[in-house]
């Protein structure tokens, strides 16, 4: 597969921005994989992403961003541009359930999502064995002394290890504002809840007691307020009346790797663009 | 179509129930077309629903209950007998949107919902033609001048024209805590979000607002509580980024009308048993 | 809501036709409401849709087309404009069976599909009353003598009403070659099968006999070859051994009749291509 | 959690069938924890599957069996009688794709599916570390000199294993004849399509090539005919143009371990009765 460039853009609305973006890049006969606009009426904002395969280029992404930049700053735009031959760096967070980090951990060891994960931190040493048959750092931290010591040591080791985005794979600790502030739009979370319905802990005896005839999972970025920060994926299943929490908990566990692995992929493959609270996702 | 009878009975779980209620029919070569049970662990209380047909009975419905009455009073149990040759009587509340209406009165118009609709009532004047059309009488109740009056007046015409369920087919008016008390069980509503979530006003404003990726709608039988009563019938769709609040708002016309037309269609064919604030619906 | 022009095209992949495009849409000011791209990389052909705000632009939309057409010789490109502010006329063709007919009139009266209805056309008189209480003439046509003649008829008429499309809303009869061929890509047939499972006659006595557990409609382009040209929308629903072929029936006119309606938006907005046997959908 | 028997039966349908079995487990005052009903009219026959708790009754299963049989006789019935306590034991075949494999012994070693994995056999050796790092059993055959024999060596493995039920984990090699009658109602398959469209070999790049706008997986015992036998469970999921045939095989693999592991569940659970070709699952 041939690398290609992602130019991912946000800017104020108005005309003829497609057309100085995409002038630009076929002045250097750059070759567009995919496009992709969207504009926020509400926000008065306008959000695109490109997709320009690296070989159609005569220069590399550093000169590219270099010439970029000027016509950058005529629209006010807030850009970035990542080559896809640079693996994103996942660190992941867990507990003792392992569904979501199995589900991971098989798309990444059959390339199904490239990225490379540098390390798994748990407050449980269950999952050591099957992470370290991976190759992969396996490191536990014990949470249950001084949780803010615990989140400054996660913070180290996400530095340490060069980490790109930090995954809460069902890891059922409260993330603290410092983090989530220092690492705004780079942690994600799978909620398993149809977000906003229940919100915190036990969702699933939540929507059992309240007799919901579907449940769901949320993949989200973490902010400040707890399961309110904005939406990447969800999606929900039908359940009926037979269905006992214990049966809820099973089937969500099918969603909430799905839906996480689905969102992470966007992510990862920078579709996603975040608009106040609000994602513009390009599939 | 052979009619049948349909026997709904709940009571406290116990071994036995069901030797006794199905020894019961075959004591008298009672046929069963259709056969569910349900126990709610909690509530420690059984729930089943029997299909008969009514020609494989040597007596009336009237003296199956006469018969049957005993061992109810054994078991302790909730029960009712109903006859598939009599149809409910629907009284069907609307506003100015239309899609539930014309949904259900072709569902009604072509057989495939057996129900008699003795009247159609509205605070607007705006359907009257399509639904006379019909030969279904049309009556307009003001409610801009005294809302109780205005339900007393509904209250009284639905006892009039003999209604056994009151639909709420997008009316947009919140019905007071004298008339849900008062035909608790009895009136259904379609809610225009996936319920817990977006309660009230204008649902799909708050799910754009939120930036959810489905949107849904919910059946409920009414309570004092708003849009808190027991969930009938549920169901979401996938939206993204792309749509507007008018985007949504028409999604969800279809699955409005496709989740009442269901949940109404189980409650018409009684097969729908309330447990607390939670429904069992037999399908 | 302001009118705009739908610029649709298709031509040999290659760098730089966004920005030609794009950039000569700039160049008169002209405001992108929404931007479509695709390449099916097999075919090596390039699709693309722009929907462009009317008034942003200073001239009409003939002048737009003049102006436009050397780019689009450069590119070798098949293309059209149209206007939003022209409704499209579909013709509506049905038999006894009237959900599909029941829910266009519904969009078609409450505005949610801009379209003109010319006349609706069966071979049966049992719809008569309720196209006419619209105010839109129904035509019968006997199709029991001489199948030729009437699909000849059925032309004219087409031509008489001046329809822009065709739509076999459970219409029940095969559409002759001749038809087909006049009408290419102009005739859209809802198909209560997920295709290609049970082409042909009596797909939901195909599916209960096979024991499948889901049923599904699909809307598509008529082609020579029956249910088998381009597929514009599918869906499918969950049954279960418990179904009757009637219950099948049943539901499956949910899907029929939501899979028709969102099929034909698609291609009433312009945003379905054709690309062999294939369907590009601009959604 | 307390063991439970499973009875299922299946018998020509009459009056009476329920009470005289529910009737049965009552005198011995046996707890029903689930009962399920079905009878399918084409084929006049009646099934039906109870969980009974197993410390309600005052004798163990052979005893049940004993006493149950005369009753058995009256009504001419099959029947089975299995014990909750006595896992199911699989014998996972696979090729070289694992999404599937990883699946089944996630689920396996959290003990979400109560099973035994006696051996996993694979005509290649790629998976071999991840089965024996679960302390399964490895064997590699090889096909590609003889299938015949190398069939018959898989039928003696699982003899010698003791397997119950064979699972075809995406094994990618057709089942010769005598297998299929030999293990009848025993081989489960995971195909990569939704059945009855595209049977056989590549059927993303069929899908992919005819354009449909969902795709599917279906679960089904293994028969004679290729990818024709009972369907016990299928999904799909919606696709659109821009998705290549990488993109459907991705996808698709989420819909076959998910369909896979559910259709598997049902089968373990004694939840599937076989009626013809059709199946019936008493969720």
């Amino acid at each position: 597969m041939t690398s290609h460039y992602t130019l991912t853009i946000t800017c104020p609305d108005r005309a003829g921005i497609i057309a100085a973006v995409t002038g630009f890049i076929a002045q250097y006969d750059g070759f567009i994989v995919e496009a992709s606009y969207h504009t926020d009426v509400a926000a008065q904002r306008f959000f695109m992403r490109q997709e320009i395969r690296a070989d159609s280029l005569p220069f590399e992404a550093d000169e590219f961003s270099r010439r970029f930049a000027p016509l950058a700053v005529d629209f006010a735009m807030s850009w970035q541009l990542t080559d896809s031959a640079r693996n994103k760096r996942l660190v992941i967070l867990v507990s003792k359930q392992d569904h979501c980090l199995d589900d991971l951990l098989h798309r990444w060891r059959t390339k199904e999502l490239n990225v490379d994960i540098p390390c798994v931190i748990s407050n449980h040493e269950d999952l050591r064995s099957f992470v370290e048959w991976h190759g992969i750092p396996f490191i536990h931290i014990d949470m249950t002394i001084d949780k803010t010591a615990a989140f400054e040591q996660i913070a180290a080791l996400f530095d340490e290890y060069q980490g790109d985005t930090m995954v809460l794979a069902r890891f059922m600790q409260i993330v603290p504002p410092f983090l989530c502030q220092r690492f705004s739009g780079r942690i994600i979370n799978i909620h398993h809840s149809f977000l906003p319905s229940f919100i915190g802990a036990k969702p699933y005896h939540q929507a059992h007691l309240r007799g919901v005839k579907l449940i769901g999972a949320t993949c989200h970025y973490v902010t400040d307020e707890l399961d309110a920060g904005p939406i990447i994926e969800q999606d929900t299943m039908r359940i009926d009346h037979g269905d006992t929490v214990d049966d809820l908990v099973r089937y969500g566990r099918d969603i909430e790797k799905t839906v996480l692995s689905r969102g992470l992929r966007y992510h990862v493959e920078d579709r996603v663009l975040v608009c106040g609270n609000k994602t513009i996702v390009f599939k």
